[in-house]
């Protein structure tokens, strides 16, 4: 029997005791051992929850307890969670985690330090709620190069997006479901400013590429801005507008990373991931595209992955997983102004102007509606793009994926 | 350095030595260590291949050689492919391979062989080429409880299909097309008649549930009946016609899977994935719905999926790699002509007819062309459908997915 402590009994930590109880036979299977739950640690008190027995409020507990050999934190955030990791894995035992904001800040110091003690520090969950993403990068693709990485990596906002183009209603409304219907916060700050899509696209760019790539040095613009009126250009050319958190690699191998709503094409799969649901695309030199698909949030999905990243830690006491990224360097990134796209412009100016300005660029499709003028330009970087902007008074911005 | 051996310099026995080659220091990176081609055995002669130096035509040298650790079977068929594997995991070397037939024909007895020797015996390749799928069933979804499993797993008809439903041309004239592109064998049957989409869900059945379902046991219908009649109805009820896999476990434990042409609903994410691509289903008790996509053959592709697994046993000489299932038993399947779905039923009678019959069934539409009537029934097994269409005279008849 391998014991767990789980921390924090909120959505994740509930269903993560939930699906290793619901689950129990099939888990003892393919893990070849049983795995219970022995610790609970949680400042409340669930007098009522079949798993009572496990409570308790002192962390030291758990620490000092070596039959507990696998930690789960789904405390979330940067405090508790940071700190108690770091007490685990001195303490000798593998973390696994769902928790995004403290991998993307603080994961490379984490594996470092799971790295010196030969343990785990898993977090598959981390990205994508249950979508196998994180082994699929580190093992299924390892004997590709990766190139480029991008995706829907928020639900709240895919679904606050959907609810746009499916149904006409307003950025206003649409969060106001969103948050009705328990898929966004009171305050939806992290989700519709795009913070949650840039932890996770520093993530998956730090396991792609062996650096970390933290927060704070990515370009983050999130849904806010987003009009109907952009939504039915876009219609009107075949797109549909999403937020995507992408990653690309340059011959150099430097590495660019940015969070902002994008024109995406009718034809591309991206296109159908639908409401709370995420897709990620990654291109590898020998595999070409590959796409994954699935709930991005959640409680039992999200359980699903931890459970999975419980199995493998309890696989690998001896043998390390090889998961783990480089600290970043002050070469590590180029800017993202310079990579080269098609763009969406919706600006307030008569057709005639935008045309004067960008119709020798071949520009591909031009539209009007309510004194607005909305238009698609040929591939060039943002500062060139910024360039011809001057002439005209831009509503919305968007890069263009084909 | 870990010493490989290739049986079979074909398309994917080229293709891993060159993945292998080109992808060099990220492969070592990732396994920890130098990965190097030693032998490969082939029959012809490369006197230009960079690798000339390493042909050998005897499978005995590499057999013999106990520096070869592992052996990497890419010579398709149930022969040759059978013995050497066998003789490999006697002298004690794991076996990767992207050989479907011989998975899907032996894998039982093959995956015991590994199994007794502690040895690994792994097969990404074999299905989807180089989408990440055996693995992620295997490791990601371990905490799940499989239930369901369908995708698009042959190539070739999807490339015909697509033609079909996208440029307006027959069948033969897309299957001509498909031989001139290098997409389809001079001999087509395998992929035409199903039998290689077959071959895919059977190891992916026998993975997901545990017990090895055997191609024999699977009732397989390949595109050679659908017109363009059939796609045209499907286009104008909004659904795309896909030859699908399925795979379903009832609640008793037992397991159906068939392959047959399937209408799939325009906002199925699998209506998109066209041409060459391949998308598969995967749903669990935790995590809902999750989807995988990417080329599902290819050089480069599926010996992407092959290094992967060349890798991962590089890693697990010690600890075995938990992928495994039982051999089939008596009650292991029910017979997929119960699974209730809705129906498309393309007839030549008339309408009237047609709607007398079906239309008390709140049929969900009709549509007539040329002297044929075509409408989707409600739910309900093939068994319950037959017994009505005996007053019809039926042209086709497939399951509706919506």
């Amino acid at each position: 029997m391998v014991s767990v402590a789980i921390l924090g009994f909120g959505v994740v930590g509930s269903g993560v005791a939930e699906v290793l109880s619901t689950n129990f036979e099939k888990i003892a299977h393919n893990a070849a051992q049983e795995i219970g739950v022995k610790y609970i640690l949680d400042i409340r008190d669930f007098p009522d929850s079949p798993f009572k027995d496990c409570f308790v409020k002192d962390f030291s507990i758990i620490e000092n307890d070596p039959d507990v050999k696998i930690v789960v934190e789904t405390i979330g955030g940067v405090g508790a969670a940071y700190e108690f990791t770091k007490r685990a894995l001195l303490a000798g035992k593998s973390v696994v985690t769902s928790n995004k904001e403290l991998v993307a800040t603080h994961g490379y110091e984490l594996l470092q330090l799971a790295r010196e003690r030969n343990l785990n520090y898993l977090f598959e969950a981390s990205v994508g709620g249950g979508i196998p993403i994180i082994r699929p990068i580190s093992q299924c693709l390892a004997a590709n190069e990766i190139d480029e990485l991008y995706g829907i990596l928020n639900g709240t906002t895919n679904y606050i997006l959907t609810q746009m183009i499916q149904n006409g209603v307003s950025f206003d409304e649409a969060l106001k479901d969103a948050q009705k219907e328990g898929y966004a916060e009171a305050d939806p700050a992290a989700d519709i400013e795009g913070h949650d899509a840039c932890r996770k696209i520093c993530i998956l760019a730090s396991l792609s590429f062996g650096r970390h790539i933290y927060p704070d040095s990515v370009p983050t613009e999130g849904i806010t801005k987003v009009t109907l009126s952009d939504v039915g250009f876009a219609k009107s050319a075949g797109y549909k507008i999403k937020l995507l958190g992408r990653t690309v690699k340059r011959s150099d191998g430097k590495v660019t990373c940015y969070v902002a709503p994008h024109l995406v094409g009718e034809n591309n799969l991206l296109a159908n991931v639908e409401n709370v649901f995420n897709g990620i695309v990654v291109h590898g030199n020998a595999i070409g595209n590959v796409m994954f698909y699935g709930a991005g949030a959640g409680k039992l999905p999200t359980a699903s992955a931890v459970v999975a990243d419980i199995i493998d830690a309890s696989k690998h006491f001896k043998a390390r997983k090889q998961l783990d990224w480089m600290e970043s360097s002050p070469d590590t990134l180029f800017d993202s102004a310079t990579l080269e796209n098609r763009w969406y412009i919706r600006c307030a100016d008569a057709m005639d102007s935008a045309e004067k300005i960008f119709g020798g660029l071949a520009a591909l499709s031009f539209a009007q509606a309510e004194g607005e003028t909305a238009f698609i330009t040929e591939s060039m970087s943002k500062t060139a793009l910024d360039a011809l902007l001057k002439g005209l008074a831009p509503l919305s911005v968007f890069r263009v994926l084909d």
